[in-house]
């Protein structure tokens, strides 16, 4: 399982995101709280939006908490949509192209959970994946192969409709071959203007996922956090598990729930397979 | 395009093969003499059968030339079948699941050449092999996905029989799409007893292959060669490129041949697509 | 911090060492006991004495749960004396110039602790080392500083007089720089014949250290336990924390003691700084 | 040996410099075509000045060419002075502490070249260093203690004399101990404003060194080569290798010379050891 977070606000250095919150998810590398492993340790990633076309990505193999260059790179880079996530592998092997989040031109995607007996159900998922976009599946993880399921059922069109098909998929297949209980995850995609959360298992006891409340509020509340301040109002955060401990700062997303991040504003809609 | 020897003879300590002739493998890793690229620094691999009934394998995406595991292990490790492999990538990703030899059971399988268009070609070559093998390809390669096609076609009941189907198999699919000369190979196998070499392509110009002669006749030849008085009477390889300039030493492999290198005795097949 | 074990017997393979116990070392990578830190992910390495003058070295900056090379070292590696270390970074880079075990001729170092402000006390503990053997300092660890202390100080003549007098020339160094309580360790060291441990802090609080117990009597306690089988009479294991929770096996060594083990046999001997 | 290069002038996208010319860092990599060594695969680093105090630094142990994350920050990171160095190691470890460019407080530091005997020379090298500065030596080149004991010589204050101190250091000590021709540099340092680079050897037949001439110029010369338009005309590079081979666009710096590059000029020193 793994952690993640998304941002989206006014430009901020990634190390405001990564390293400054006192449960950040370097922190969290180490010492998650509610993931089902308390050590994410099997790489990591990082996409941000800058001033190009397409996002930037920076994926690494070893620990987070360890990683200079995560480090150096957080403390220079400044953007306005930034996806996080830090691994610890089900099996699959720790290599960048397992790495999270995964990009297909200006889109960003990652995922914690899991597609339970995934070798088992790989052949057939990777057959619905549209044969123009097949070739561009790099790693081996359950995640990416979900991605490109995603994209092939118009995830660039529609994306909690093609969320909802490919998890459809996912769920069909897994009945196919006896696997009762087939997808766990939380997920979230972009496409570097609105940000798409998703809380779903067949088992409807997802991995934990919460997103931020409006930060004009929490700085009335608190007029003396300085982290506050520095956070634009349109700013939010969707993460697996609270950043800190700022009463009131983060509401859970409830099962089967879909949330939509745009300019400052949160919806939360239901979800479920198509 | 990759660099790669194939050992057979009474065991050896790894080192003796892999850096002490002149132009060893690793010092081909950085300047090799006959390879399309002079530098094959995008990993490496070694298998080595000890005294277990699975060879072990070492894999490193860093360049051979500097991996001071790989000078460790190979002052220590002894073995009688070795296949080691350096890595030149025509485009896939530098991660151990992509390094040779691949593994199955006691079967060895490495791979100098490509097959052409691979990305065009990779889904219907993926179908081809058998949905319960297929779950365990774990990299990437073109190389991968050939010696599970062999597996597929009865690699371990007559390897130069699945061989040929295999690449017949590669060929028809790059005919229905148009790929004229879809297959450059030289590619080595073994079950830890024989091992067979292959030399191949479909244009009929391959890359170089050599085998070495019998140690006896050489070693009354080189009566003051020291290199060639720690090599049994039965010691074979087979390798990319000659590992010394040793007269009579090596001898070339024609076209579409396969060596069969046994007890000693290798002996010489035509081998063309089934 | 770190934990390490030292196991000296009839040759076994390392996977018997590394990752059948229930509370292996590769288990402790990710979640150990007893350690300051539950996460011990910031490298590791093992040294094996094989059929070589040298013990053979693998030092990887991976976390050794996911390091597959490991896995493969250890199922076909066999030794009689080996040593292994997880490694939890106090600050010094991960790299495997830091990994230990350290290794100097045939001698093998490892440890778990610190020595307290080490950036402070560096340059003056550097030019206590022998200039003969200063060049061979290849890392940044206060941990190798400390065995080319203990090389310069008679460590291949008389190891526990060596690391007294090392611990000394660490305490005074302390002193002079207002440190008051510098040294924090337990360290195993060998020639490949014996091996010696010490447990020993200036607070006289040190990291924890247990010896196995005869084995011969355990295997009369435990007649059906299937791991005491394959373990010689003469086997014993020198650990940071028991390899599991077999009662009577593990016996915890006390403050200021260095354990020798030879031949089966361990005899402790009371230790502090010279 | 190592190959570097150096930019100054408007901001560019560091691909612009790394990727895009002909003979490129990147390209160089593989195949530089001055170098003592055609390969420099050991690693690589990149320094850059973005909006913050401290230049950033992206340091790897693998190949340049190899890099997906070196490709990513090229293509999202844009910096108005800009540090690149690809290492061939002269034998110490191949590590992220060992890779250039260093960097202290607002300065960086590369060096091509040799301390020649350095192990011999080492400890009394590390010694002329600032007992305040000692501790922040991380790896183990000599390149890294040439860089502080400039430091400890005055680099803040005045470059050009505090190499100059430095290099006499070096001589000095290799002298005492019987090298006679102990150094072999070309070396850039900066403060993120000016850029001084030197070339200078014990013997005389220094590592080759370039810098672009006067951008206005070439435009005009050269009306229909796009590279030239996207280059400020203060715009200056100082370069192990030319990287292209447009007529006019490389000066070859001479022997024992600093050159001097501040807002578009570039001045030609004298240099010698002090």
């Amino acid at each position: 399982m793994c952690r993640w977070l998304a941002y989206s606000g006014s430009p901020v250095l990634l190390e405001d995101l990564l390293y400054k919150p006192a449960n950040s998810l370097v922190v969290q590398s180490r010492h998650s709280q509610l993931g089902v492993e308390t050590v994410n340790g099997d790489g990591f990633g990082v996409g941000w939006y800058g001033a190009e076309d397409t996002p930037g990505l920076y994926h690494c193999t070893e620990p987070a908490w360890n990683d200079r260059n995560l480090k150096e790179l957080s403390a220079h880079a400044r953007a306005g949509r930034v996806f996080a996530h830090i691994r610890a592998s089900t099996g699959t092997a720790v290599q960048q192209t397992n790495c999270h989040p995964f990009r297909h031109g200006r889109w960003l995607w990652m995922h914690n959970g899991a597609i339970t007996d995934f070798p088992v159900l790989k052949r057939d998922l990777v057959l619905a994946v549209d044969p123009d976009l097949y070739p561009q599946i790099e790693g081996s993880t359950d995640s990416e192969v979900f991605f490109f399921l995603a994209l092939s059922l118009g995830l660039r069109e529609d994306p909690p409709a093609a969320v909802a098909r490919a998890v459809g998929v996912v769920e069909e297949v897994g009945r196919s071959h006896g696997v009762a209980l087939p997808m766990q995850m939380t997920v979230a995609t972009t496409d570097g203007e609105t940000t798409w959360a998703f809380r779903y298992s067949s088992e409807g006891r997802s991995r934990s996922l919460f997103h931020s409340t409006d930060v004009s509020t929490l700085r009335q509340q608190y007029p003396d956090n300085p982290v506050l301040h520095d956070l634009s109002d349109d700013a939010r955060l969707v993460v697996s598990e609270p950043l800190g401990d700022l009463r009131g700062a983060w509401r859970e997303v409830p099962e089967s729930t879909c949330v939509v991040v745009r300019e400052g504003n949160e919806e939360l809609l239901p979800f479920g397979p198509a």
